[in-house]
C-alpha cells in the first residue's frame, strides 16, 4: 500500500498534490477493482472491530503516545527539513510515520505486556493519535517555510538577488522571532478547522484520499493479519534505514570541501558533471523516487534534460550579448536569472492554472450539494458506482455516531480564532515592522475562506494548493506595501500567515477523516493535534537553527544545502514589487513562453483523458531541475528504475514492502543529518577529500603535490 | 558443490593446496555424512547413465569442443594471468569451467535442435573432454611462471632486487621465446604421465578429491535433475559475472593516474591506506574470499595485522639503525628487503615442511601398495569405511573396462617423452645461454621420479607441491652453476622446467581421474590434453605480452599489477647464487624465527587434531601480505563474511549458488582485463582520477589549482 498526503508538501505540495493525484488516479482505478472484491471486507470493517471497546477520548490520550509523537516528530522534521534544504520536493512520509508509530508502541506494549506492567492495550485510536500528533508536528516544518519564505527574509538569499533590484532588505532567522512567529500563525488553522469539521466530513461525506489511505493503513494493522505484515514491512523498513545511515556516515568522511565526495561523483563524466548530470548516491532520493509515481521523476528528468541539456548551454553561448560576460555565475543578472525566472514562471503557470480549476471545481461542488440539499449523501460529483449495503450503512453509523460524540463547541472554536487573531495582530509588525497590521487583518478576513476552499478542494481531489495560496498573498500583499515600504519582507511574511493556515486546515481535516474512519475521538483529535502543532512550533525552529549554525554556506546556490524554493520565493517578491525591467535580456520573453507552455501542457492533460495523460510530463515537477540541476532526478529515476525491475519480478513483494523500502532509505539518511550537524556545530570536520580531477589536471596536482 | 583443483595453483599450487585439504577435509566430513545417504545415489550412478550409449573417443572430440575450449581457455587464461600478476593467489576456476563449459554446449545444442541441424547431442563424456582441455591449457597460464619465475627474470625485476647483490643478469620476454619454451617444455609432463595412469587410477585407485569432485559435477549436470540446477547456477553466475565486469569497466574510468580510482580508496582513513590497510572494491578478490575456505582469508588479514600493523611499524622506526634512511622505499636494502626476505623464510619453511610430509606419505602410501600387492585393491592408506557393495562394483567395473578399452601404447609415451627431451636440451640453451645442456639432462633424468612423486600425492592428499619442486630446482640448478655463471638466470629456467613436468603430471592424473568418472575415452583425454596444453602454449604468452606491453609499470612494486611472486623468485635465486651476506641488519635472523615458526606452527596444526586445527592460522598464506600488504586480505574476509551470513540465513542456498557467484564475480572482472588491456594498448587512458586527499592537502590542491 502507498498512502501519501500532500498538505505537507507545500509548493511542492502543490506539486505534490498533481504527483498524489497521478498516483491516486492509479490506485483509485486499481481500487475500484479490488473494491469489489474488498466489498465485503471493506464493509464489514465495524463488524470486525464490534467487539473491540473503543476507549473513551482521555483514554486514547496517553503518555506513550506523546513520546512516541514527539520522537518522531523530531525524526520527521529532520527529514523534511532536509528536504527543504536540498531540493525542496518533500515525498510523503506517513507510511513511515504509520509503520513507526505502530513500531514503537508495539514494542513499548510487548515489553511492559512481559514485565507485567500494561494496563492498556494498544488501540487503533492510540495509532490515529499518534499519527495526526507527527503530521501536525512535521508539517509545520514545511509550513514554517524554512525553506522558501521564511528563509527567503535572509541576507544570504538577499544577497544572491540584491543584482536584480537593488533591494537590501533582509530578516535573518534567530530562534526566538521563528517560534514566536510560528506560534501566533500555526493554530489559527486548527481554528478555522474545527467548526468546519462535521459538515465536510459527515454532511459533504468527502474522500480525503490520503487521509482514507491512512486509515486502512492503521485498521489493517490492528487486524491479527495485517499487523503480521506490519511487523514484516517494519523489518524491512528497519534494515533499509540502518543501510541508509551508516552510507550517509560513510560517505560523510570523504566530503572534505567543495566537490568532495560521493555528492560530486562525475559518474558520466566530468563534462556532463559540469551541467549537473551525475548520480549522486543519495540514499534518500532513490527512496523517494520509490515513492513518486513513475510520470514525475520522467519529468524531473525531462526538465532536467531540456534545462541544463539544452537550454542553458545554448544560453550560454549568447554570454556577452544576452547578459553580461564578466558576471560571478550565482549573479541573478546572468545565467542564474534565466534558471530562477524561467522556474517561477513555470511553476506560476501551472499553479494558477490548477489553481482555477480545483476552483472550479470547489463551487462546482458546492453548488451541486446546496442545490441538491444532499446533505447526508454522496455528494454526486464522486462517481460512487456502487451501491450502499447495509453494512456499508452499518460502518457509517457507527463512525457517524463515534464522530459526533466528542464535540469541539463552535464557540470555542470562533472565541479561539479571534483572540488568537488579535494577539497576532498585535504582535506580528513588532517581529516584521514592514508588515502593517491591517494587513493581517485581512488576511484574516479573507483566510478562513481561503482554508474552506483549500479543505473542500483537498478533500474532493486530495490536492493542497497552499503554496499557491502562499505566493497570491506575496503578489497581492507585496504590490499593496510597495518597495518603498519594505514590500519584500511584508509579501513573504503575509505569505507565511496565509500559507499556514491554509496549509493547516487541508493537513488536519485530512487527519479527521482518518479518525473518523479510524473510530478516534474528534476531541482526542483535536487535543492531539493542538499539542502537535506547538510542538512543531518550537522542533522546527530548533531543528532548522541546528542546519543554519552547522552548515555555514546553508541557501548558498550550489553548496550541499541550496535551498533553492528561499530563492524562488524572494525572487517572486522581488517581482512583485519591482517588476520585469530588471530581468536579463530576453528573460521575460522566455518566462512568457514557459507560463504559456506549462497552461498549455496542463490542458493537454486534462484533455487527452487520464490514460494519455500519464505519458506526458507535468510542468511543476519539470521546473524544479531547470534551477537545481538533473542531478536529483537521475537519482529519483534510479529509484523508479529499482521499482520497477521489481515490480516485474515480483509484483506483490514490490506493492508490499516498496514503500518500506523507500522509507528506509528516506528516514536514514535523513536522520543522519543530524549527527552530521552536530558533528559540523563541534567543529569536527571531515578528514578526506574524494576528489574528481582531470587527467590533465591531477597530473598538475599531482607535480605541485610532489614538489 | 564446490571443487577445487590445485595443480593450477602453484606456489600457491602449493599454498592452495593447503587450501584445498582444508577444504576438503571439511568436505570429506560432510561428504562422509552425505554418503551413507547418497550411497544408493553414488552406487547407481552408473546405472542411471547405463541407457546412454558412450560414445567412440572420436566423437567425444568434436569441433564444438574445441571452439568452447578456446573460448574458456582465452577467458581463463586472463583470470590466471590477473591473479599471477596482481597478488598471486590463484582460486580454483574448475567451476566456473564446468559451468561455463555447459552452458555453452548447452545453448549451442539447443540452438542447432530447434533448428534441427543436432547431429550428436551433448554427452558427459564431452562435456569432460572440454573441461581438461581448459584446465590443461590455463594450467600453462600458472605452470609457465609468468608471475613468478619467468617474469623473475625481466629486468624490471632485477632492477628491483640489483642492490642487494649487485647482479645484473636479466633477460626479458618476448612471445617468440616463451612460445618456444614452453612448447619443448610442457609437452613433457603429458608423456611421462600417461604410463602411470593405470597405475594411479585403476591399481592403486587413488582419490584424485578434485577431479572427482568435477567429475560428480559433471555427472549430476548430464541427469536431469542436475541440469535443472546447473541451468540455474549458470544464471545466477551470469548474473554476478554481468555485474562484475561492469563494476569493473565503471571503475576504470575513475583510475587516471596512480592512487587513483577504487583500488585506491581509503576505506578505513588516510593513515591505515598508508599501511595498505583498506577496501579497494575488488569484485574479483571478494569472489575469491567466497570460494576461499575461511581460514586462509582469516590467515591472509592475520599475516596481513602482524606484518603491515605491526612489524613493518616498528622496524620503520629503526630506519638509519637498521638500515640506510635514505633510500628509496623500493630498495631492497631498505623496508623492502624485509618483506620480501621474510615472506620467501615462511613460504619456504611451510613448503619444505609440507614436502617432506607428502614425500613421508608417499613413500608410506608406496610402501604398503608394494607390500600388500594389494594391486587393484584400495590402499590401505585411504580410510574408506563403507562396504564394498554390488552397486560399487558395477560402477568399478564398467569404468575401468572403458577406462583400459582405448589404451595408449607406453612405447608411444616414452618415445615422446624421450624425443621431446632431446629437442629440448638441443633448444633451450639458445634461450637461455646460462642454462648448459647437462643441467637439463639432469632435471629429465630426475623429473619423471618427481612427476610420479607429485602425481601420487596430489591423488593421495589433493596437494600439488610443483612450486617446491621448482624452488628445489633454483636452489640446485643455481647453485651449481655459481654466481659467475649466470646462476640467478640458470636458477630460474631450471625451474620452470622442472616446474613445467612436475605440475602438468598431477594436473592431468586429476583429469584422467575426472574421465574415469565419466566414462572419457582416455584416448579422447590424451587428444584434448595435448590440444590443451598446445593451445596454452599459445595463448599463455599472448595473453602475458598484451599485459606486458599494455601495463607500463608491470611488475613494479606497488602498482596495479606487482606481480609480487615474480620478485620473491628472483630473490630466491640471488639468496641461493649468492648468500645471504647482502640482507639488511638483522634481517636473516628474522627470517630464520620465522622459518621455524612456519614450521612449527604446521607441526603443532598436524598434532592439534583436525578440528582444532581449523583456529590455527596457515603461515603460506599469512607471509603473502608480508610484501603485498592486507588490501586483498580484507576484500577476501569481505567475501568470506558475505558468505557466512548467507549461510545463516539458507544454508543450502548458500552452498548451492555460492560459488556461482564467486565465480560470476571472478569471471567478470577477470575478463575486463581484456578490455581494459586493449584500451591501454590503443593508448585510451582513463579520463578522470578519483583522488583522495587529506583536508590540509586538499586546501592546498584548491588554492594552487584555482590560481
Amino acid at each position: 500500500m502507498d498512502h501519501k498526503r500532500d498538505e505537507e508538501n507545500g509548493l511542492d505540495g502543490n506539486y505534490n498534490s498533481e504527483v498524489e493525484t497521478e498516483h491516486m488516479k492509479k490506485k483509485e482505478k486499481e481500487n475500484q477493482e479490488e473494491k469489489e472484491e474488498e466489498e465485503e471486507e471493506e464493509m464489514s470493517v465495524e463488524r470486525i472491530f464490534e467487539g473491540k471497546e473503543v476507549p473513551s477520548w482521555r483514554e486514547q490520550l496517553t503518555v506513550r503516545a506523546s513520546v512516541v509523537s514527539f520522537v518522531l516528530s523530531v525524526l520527521f522534521t529532520f527529514i523534511v527539513m532536509k528536504f527543504n534544504l536540498t531540493t525542496g520536493i518533500i515525498p510523503s512520509l506517513n507510511v513511515s510515520a504509520g509503520l513507526l508509530g505502530f513500531f514503537f508502541v508495539s514494542v513499548w506494549t510487548k515489553f511492559l505486556d512481559k514485565s507485567g506492567l500494561l494496563k492498556q492495550p494498544f488501540t487503533r485510536q492510540e495509532n490515529t493519535v499518534i499519527q495526526t500528533c507527527v503530521v501536525a508536528s512535521s508539517g509545520i516544518a514545511f509550513s514554517g517555510g524554512f525553506g522558501s519564505y521564511l528563509f527567503g527574509m535572509s541576507q544570504v538569499i538577499a544577497k544572491q538577488s540584491e543584482n536584480a533590484g537593488g533591494n537590501k532588505e533582509y530578516k535573518n532567522p534567530t530562534v526566538a522571532w521563528m517560534i514566536g512567529f510560528l506560534f501566533v500563525v500555526s493554530f489559527l488553522g486548527l481554528f478555522s478547522v474545527v467548526p468546519l469539521r462535521k459538515i465536510m466530513i459527515v454532511d459533504f461525506r468527502l474522500t480525503y484520499p490520503s487521509g482514507t489511505a491512512t486509515a486502512h493503513l492503521i485498521n489493517s494493522f490492528h487486524t491479527p493479519r495485517g499487523a503480521k505484515l506490519a511487523k514484516k514491512q517494519v523489518r524491512v523498513l528497519g534494515k533499509y534505514f540502518s543501510f541508509s545511515f551508516l552510507w550517509g556516515f560513510f560517505q560523510w568522511f570523504f566530503a572534505a570541501g567543495d566537490d568532495c565526495g560521493f555528492a560530486g561523483f562525475p559518474t558520466f563524466g566530468l563534462k556532463a558533471y559540469k551541467y549537473k548530470f551525475f548520480f549522486d548516491f543519495s540514499a534518500t532520493y532513490v527512496g523517494v523516487g520509490m515513492i513518486c509515481p513513475y510520470i514525475v521523476n520522467i519529468s524531473l528528468l525531462v526538465g532536467g534534460i531540456l534545462s541544463w541539456g539544452l537550454m542553458w548551454p545554448l544560453i550560454e553561448t549568447r554570454k556577452g550579448d544576452w547578459y553580461p560576460a564578466d558576471l560571478p555565475s550565482s549573479n541573478i543578472r546572468g545565467l542564474q536569472g534565466y534558471k530562477i525566472f524561467i522556474a517561477i514562471a513555470t511553476i506560476l503557470g501551472d499553479g494558477l492554472y490548477n489553481f482555477f480549476k480545483v476552483l472550479g471545481q470547489t463551487l462546482l461542488g458546492l453548488f451541486y450539494q446546496l442545490q441538491y440539499k444532499n446533505m447526508s449523501g454522496v455528494p454526486p460529483i464522486e462517481d460512487r458506482s456502487s451501491p450502499r449495503s447495509s453494512s456499508t450503512s452499518y460502518n457509517d453509523t457507527r463512525r457517524t455516531q463515534i464522530f459526533l460524540k466528542d464535540q469541539i463547541p463552535t464557540s470555542f472554536a470562533i472565541g479561539g480564532y479571534i483572540a488568537i487573531a488579535a494577539i497576532s495582530m498585535a504582535t506580528l509588525p513588532h517581529i516584521f515592522p514592514q508588515l502593517k497590521w491591517y494587513y493581517i487583518l485581512v488576511i484574516y478576513l479573507v483566510a478562513p475562506t481561503m482554508a474552506f476552499c483549500n479543505a473542500y478542494g483537498c478533500g474532493l481531489t486530495d490536492w493542497s494548493l497552499a503554496s499557491t495560496y502562499g505566493m497570491l498573498a506575496i503578489f497581492i500583499i507585496g504590490a499593496w506595501a510597495g518597495a518603498a515600504h519594505g514590500g519584500v519582507i511584508a509579501g513573504l511574511a503575509a505569505c507565511g500567515v496565509m500559507m499556514n493556515i491554509v496549509s493547516t486546515a487541508s493537513d488536519l481535516m485530512q487527519d479527521f477523516k482518518t479518525g473518523y474512519l479510524t473510530l478516534a475521538s474528534p476531541r482526542s483529535m483535536f487535543v492531539s493535534q493542538f499539542i502537535g502543532t506547538a510542538m512543531g512550533c518550537v522542533i522546527s525552529p530548533c531543528v532548522f537553527w541546528l542546519f543554519y549554525k552547522a552548515f555555514a554556506d546553508l541557501g548558498q546556490s550550489g553548496s550541499e544545502y541550496p535551498a533553492p524554493y528561499a530563492l524562488v520565493f524572494h525572487n517572486m517578491a522581488v517581482l512583485g514589487v519591482e517588476g520585469i525591467s530588471n530581468l536579463p535580456k530576453n528573460c521575460f520573453t522566455l518566462c512568457c513562453v514557459f507560463f504559456g507552455a506549462a497552461i498549455l501542457v496542463n490542458l493537454v492533460r486534462d484533455t487527452v483523458g487520464r490514460k494519455r495523460a500519464q505519458f506526458i510530463p507535468i510542468p511543476m515537477a519539470m521546473a524544479i531541475p531547470f534551477y537545481l540541476g538533473p542531478y536529483f532526478a537521475i537519482d529519483m529515476c534510479v529509484g523508479s528504475l529499482i521499482l520497477f525491475i521489481w515490480q516485474r519480478i515480483n509484483k506483490a513483494k514490490a506493492e508490499a514492502f516498496g514503500p518500506a523500502v523507500a522509507s528506509g532509505l528516506i528516514c536514514g539518511e535523513g536522520i543522519w543529518t543530524l549527527p552530521s550537524s552536530i558533528l559540523a556545530l563541534a567543529g569536527i570536520k571531515q578528514p578526506i577529500c574524494m576528489k574528481f580531477l582531470s587527467r590533465a589536471t591531477n597530473a598538475r596536482a599531482d607535480k605541485f603535490l610532489g614538489a
